[in-house]
């Protein structure tokens, strides 16, 4: 596939799950007062939504819709500079496209900035679990050919980092960008923003250095041979 | 198969799906007054019944259920258009035999009229984007032969998208018509439902056009050798 | 295996179901007050249960647990009259054992009697319908030798019929029986339980006569060779 | 892999599990004041997450996290006594660890210690059925080599035997010791903690005498050859 064709993926694929995650946490502040229930709501469309995603879209681009998920792969010689530097712009010009699709459906102001401060200490760490958990997930499948079981075990770790860590896990800077532009249920406000956005990369960090041991292994034989 | 096998099926996997939408909307109204709850039950219902219907009935008649993807593979030449009417006809009775069913389950009126007026701009765009993400997702997993994971990726869509679209994605034009005889939960009034299936044939195109790209380069290989 | 082992098994698998359905359902009583909450935790603890049990156990009994499946079986001319027999005492004394462990569990008395009576013309009609789709689902993907997805598609199956049916979806009548044996959220009275029963047996009739046209053709090429 | 790797696969993979079941639990105890929405949240988060770190760390460790799993292995000759005394080392340890982490990421004291007095006797029969069942799917599973669902059928057990069982099924040594340290929802006093860790042993004996019958008959083929 062209670069062109493989970067539209990533375009609409982080387009799209960012009108997911917005819409869904719009939808559940308008259906119920249970934040529970509303986190419940937001959660099952993000994983069920990344889930379709990442099966149609994997053939095409790769379906990485998380400039992290690009960075890893640059890290590990999979794709080139250039294609990484499209790859994220098409990710964060996605993003910003989705919060505007969701607030289009919701007959929402296209753009807000949000106001919710999430950042503080205990965030920070969640968002480097999150992230780290996510791209060790991703990586070490990868390095085994188990491709195929990558449509259910992102959204498993996804799912999971919703509701077990304090910053509801955003762990992809490009939908973190996105989500700074709602003020609903799913915002971020500017500065907390930053502030997640380096603990994801903090995140990412750890994970290369913590997986290394394995990844290692696995290439040996390789190099052997 | 026989044609009259495969409509049979269509008719009778549509209808179940009605019975399945209207039925969980009259049980989720009457147990919870949290209307996130409310839909959370209509919406597993929905994936977990369809995930089932599709698993079965894809073997006999394809699992359509929706009289746009079936034009959509008429569209691509994999029907004939004396099966596409007999399909839409066995949809829309399907239907139609679905809304009676779960009425007379729940100890309604067999036939209502719904005063629900869902439309507006916004949730004429989500209608839009829940029917194109459905033929993509269709239509790119079949291009590629990957029909097996369909069963599961198809009530993924739909899950995330009675949850991220204003509309709560009817997407399903035979589905539209049934549901505007209960005036229940899932109940669309029929101006309204006129609008939503307007919509529904507007996803149809942009989904076509959208994925050309990808099906086009898919075709390829085939016309070269 | 040995016909001990595979009605033990069926034994046991059906004392687990049935301690689920209870248990889950007493759980549920104990921690909301709505209603709708409460049939989604029943729901969500029976097909996550039953998915495993069918998992484990099919390969020993086939994981029938049903008197209505295990004749269908019969029907079928898979196993003998004595194998039902027997299994279907095994599925009844199960079933009342799971109910006295459910009891057990929570601090219950051992047997009560349940007042809930659920027979309506609207409940019998359901559960014709979703005893009808639970044979339907297991006898065409075995017709097709596709017994892998039976843990996954059975319990879907259930968990939507559990949300679309005015009855919730019984469907099995050595479970009716024992749920007749508790006063709590699954209990079901006496005179309601026969009514069910009957129902489900016109389920399993109007099942087989359904499928019969698609069952007849897979049939017919292993007759010709 | 060697055994420092593998033993601290077993950490990383019991601490990401602690830290996602206590996590949860406050995040549940945060956001909604309906008990089974909480328990809905706090189970939802544990088989998403368990589903993810048994497909990513299977292949390096066995993905254990559990003292009850790397007996059970112990018995069937599997592992040796100085893995099972590493493994069982690591998991202790990575219990507390994850609940530390929890605690810093909701901002609480690094330790507590519970009161919340889980005992009786019929939660103490809850954790023989939960880790009864629980080893029986492993072992069954592993016995027909079909250790390539177990990333599915061992969440679905728990998810259940979280909703079925009195005692929302602990089920793990390593977990419940881990659980005495936090004064959250998912914690257990320190007595309590006992007659649990003491009831789980006992469920993997009955557990181990139940499906004898059926390894026995699995192993023999390969004594005869």
């Amino acid at each position: 596939m062209s670069l062109t064709v493989r970067s539209g993926a990533e375009l609409i694929g982080t387009a799209l799950l960012v009108a997911i995650v917005v819409g869904s946490g719009i939808m559940a502040e308008q259906l119920t007062q249970d934040s529970g229930v509303a986190l419940l709501l937001n959660q099952l469309a993000t994983i069920l939504g990344l889930g379709t995603l990442i099966v149609v879209l994997m053939p095409i681009s790769g379906a990485h819709f998380n400039p992290v998920v690009t960075l890893a792969f640059l890290v590990r010689g999979e794709i080139s500079i250039r294609e990484t530097v499209v790859f994220v712009l098409s990710q964060l010009l996605g993003g910003l496209a989705g919060t505007g699709l969701a607030h289009i459906m919701f007959g929402a102001e296209l753009v807000e900035l949000s106001t919710n401060n999430r950042l503080s200490l205990g965030t920070g760490v969640a968002e480097v679990v999150a992230t780290a958990g996510l791209v060790a997930t991703i990586v070490l499948l990868v390095s085994r050919s188990r491709e195929s079981i990558i449509p259910l075990a992102v959204p498993a770790w996804i799912g999971t980092a919703y509701l077990f860590t304090s910053s509801t896990s955003f762990a992809n800077p490009a939908v973190t960008v996105a989500r700074m532009f709602t003020d609903s249920f799913s915002g971020i406000s500017p500065p907390a923003a930053l502030g997640f956005i380096g603990a994801q990369f903090i995140g990412l960090a750890v994970s290369l250095a913590l997986i290394h041991p394995v990844t290692q292994t696995l290439k040996e034989p390789t190099h052997v041979r």
